[in-house]
């Protein structure tokens, strides 16, 4: 058995990883806005994105280049490049190749970012921002804020992995989240490092897994952008490896940040877990469960700490999977207050499925009872902060 | 030709119906709430209802009963008898019967139902309520407020069609919207009377076929409640008819009805088209279409009034649809911010876009240059109010 130990670090715990984060004029005032991941060897290397269709200009540089090996990811935040076409990836390609001519170590560059749409990159201030990088700097937390658009936190996780026999390896991220989250990955960058000797074939398929239950089970507002990305750069430094151990540290290192995420979306106050179970196959499952944390009603209903359960109920309804109010329980963490058909929301089980919804997290749980699918979806709830966040967001 | 002309009396101006709305106790601030219409002869009616798979009680009791003919329509707001299983059902067949009892004319009673899920019909009030209808009202604007829930002002709507060689009929109508708008007609009720001699045959037809463009192109906020429902009453008084004329004015009468409920959706204050033209198909229009009218990044940039045209672009690309950012032309009004790869985005045209940002009524036109499908969605912004209404609705 293997063991999974919380550490410091970010991007940094593993061996042989760099990173900083400065303030390069493009947020207005002033932060930190322009990160780096360095590793001193090449690292093998994949990523998952966004299903938007308009994917933006790295991730067609990304895909430009087939890449599955790099030492340095460039990120942005403030201006997503994304819609700017052609001249967008030609911008990049010539903010990299300044990073290549100050740097020579680095090889096959990718770059990464989040923010405005539609606008072209600030190149010169991103190559005088390239100038001031020290390539074996070790700020994790600097670059974490970098990343940053309407975050309220910078959001790292990092593991030691212990295996039987007592070798280890170490995997560290960092993660930007907060807006246009939704269940395709919405404007969320993560970076994961890893000295665990993985191999190149596996990190993928290992990535897509892993993200089906984490960040693409995550939802803030229900929209896709255009730039999300999920990026492993692995060294091998460690050598050592054991893919149980790995899928594991991996699955809950994303799972943590994915709750971050969620935790502070915008003018979220609460994080709230959408179990639903017995349905027809996950599948369904799935699609009732995303309903739920999706649902306009159900998030300003989570804001009001109402146990509206008519609104729960209603958007299993209208979700479109096998149900049955004859089947249906609903529960408000531990009170079910609709239980098969009865109706059992006298004024003391209200005043106790009130007292849960006063909670930062908790679970709202359906039991549809007409068969085996499971799935849980993560949401949080929408009030005045989301609304004043995004009608001003540009300005 | 035929000729439409706008009159009063809402579903009062058909000859031989009549209405009136009471209080009746169940809004605790002592509104009208509950309201009836009458025909003097038994109509041809048929409805369309809720695609959630939890449709209220009332559109259960309809069906249960199969009705095709019906002279009288009991409604309440406040309570929407819905997740009550057949206690339900009982209900409302013991507050029909009482109805009946009083009023032997009435011939197969329906009733319908807005307001909470999940909490029995107050059955004392309601049979209360009946005994003080006066059947030979006329009072359409009283019926028109009692079915109100969030909405801020009652929704009529009536014309008289002319035929040509000078006969003509009536149509008339009041509707409820607000909330829980979405595109498969949330809890929204429509109640339309005519005089005009249609064939029982072809009215569910035509209900269904007008709802497509009207009822189900609009979206308050993507949820789908239980208890939807368009009906139409029949009672052929006028002995005219064609079908031509009949449909257009059906059509246009619910097109101005689901105008009014955007525009009063919660807490709105822009009522705007979403245009898409040049889909692959009418099916991806509608579905683009529909994903804009249904963001929340959008709509709370419509209550920012900001031509963030991005995120049109990063909605469109995320429905799914086939698009290609080379062939998207996305127009504010007249102002037209990208086209085919080319941000025209400068700040004369963003000045432009934004005033045209500023009016109560505009439309947003994406051309996806990939085909001849076209869709129009009307959606409207999502601001504070929203989230005030909906974040206190049961309290």
């Amino acid at each position: 058995m293997h063991t999974i130990t919380p550490i410091e670090g970010g991007v940094c715990a593993p061996k042989g990883f760099f990173a900083d984060g400065i303030a390069a004029g493009l947020k207005p005032n002033g932060a930190k806005d322009m990160a780096f991941i360095y590793a001193d060897t090449p690292c093998d290397t994949a990523a998952v994105f966004t299903a938007n269709r308009f994917q933006a200009a790295p991730i067609k540089h990304f895909q430009k280049h087939d890449i599955t090996r790099t030492n340095f990811v460039l990120i942005n935040a403030k201006n997503a490049n994304a819609m700017t076409g052609e001249a967008g990836i030609a911008d990049i390609e010539e903010i990299l190749h300044h990073a290549q001519t100050l740097f020579p170590a680095i090889e096959n560059p990718v770059m990464s970012s989040t923010g405005v749409i539609g606008v072209r990159l600030p190149k010169a201030k991103l190559t005088a921002g390239l100038e001031r990088f020290d390539l074996h700097a070790k700020n994790p937390d600097a670059a974490a804020e970098a990343i940053m658009t309407t975050d309220s936190y910078p959001k790292q996780v990092a593991f030691e992995v212990t295996l039987q026999g007592g070798r280890s390896f170490r995997i560290g991220a960092m993660a930007k989240g907060a807006g246009m989250i939704n269940p395709a990955m919405a404007t969320m960058l993560c970076f994961i490092t890893t000295d665990a000797a993985v191999a190149q074939a596996r990190i993928k398929p290992l990535l897509q897994q892993a993200a089906r239950t984490t960040f693409n089970a995550v939802s803030v507002d229900g929209d896709t952008s255009t730039n999300d990305t999920v990026m492993l750069l692995a060294n091998g430094a460690s050598g050592a490896y054991e893919e149980e151990a790995f899928f594991d540290a991996l699955k809950r290192l994303m799972h943590e940040l994915a709750l971050k995420i969620v935790a502070d979306g915008e003018g979220a106050s609460k994080c709230v877990a959408f179990e639903v179970t017995g349905a027809a196959d996950e599948a369904e499952a799935e699609i009732c469960a995303k309903a739920l944390s999706n649902s306009l009603l159900v998030k300003t209903a989570l804001y009001g700490e109402d146990p509206n359960w008519g609104r729960i109920a209603s958007t299993v309804g209208a979700s479109g999977v096998t149900c049955d109010p004859a089947t249906l329980t609903i529960t408000f963490g531990n009170v079910t207050v609709y239980d098969k058909g009865e109706i059992l929301f006298d004024e003391e089980t209200e005043k106790r499925a009130a007292e849960v919804m006063k909670r930062n997290a908790f679970a709202i749980r359906c039991h549809l009872g007409v068969g085996e699918g499971a799935f849980t979806a993560y949401g949080c709830d929408l009030g005045h902060e989301y609304v004043k966040i995004n009608a001003d967001y540009r300005t």
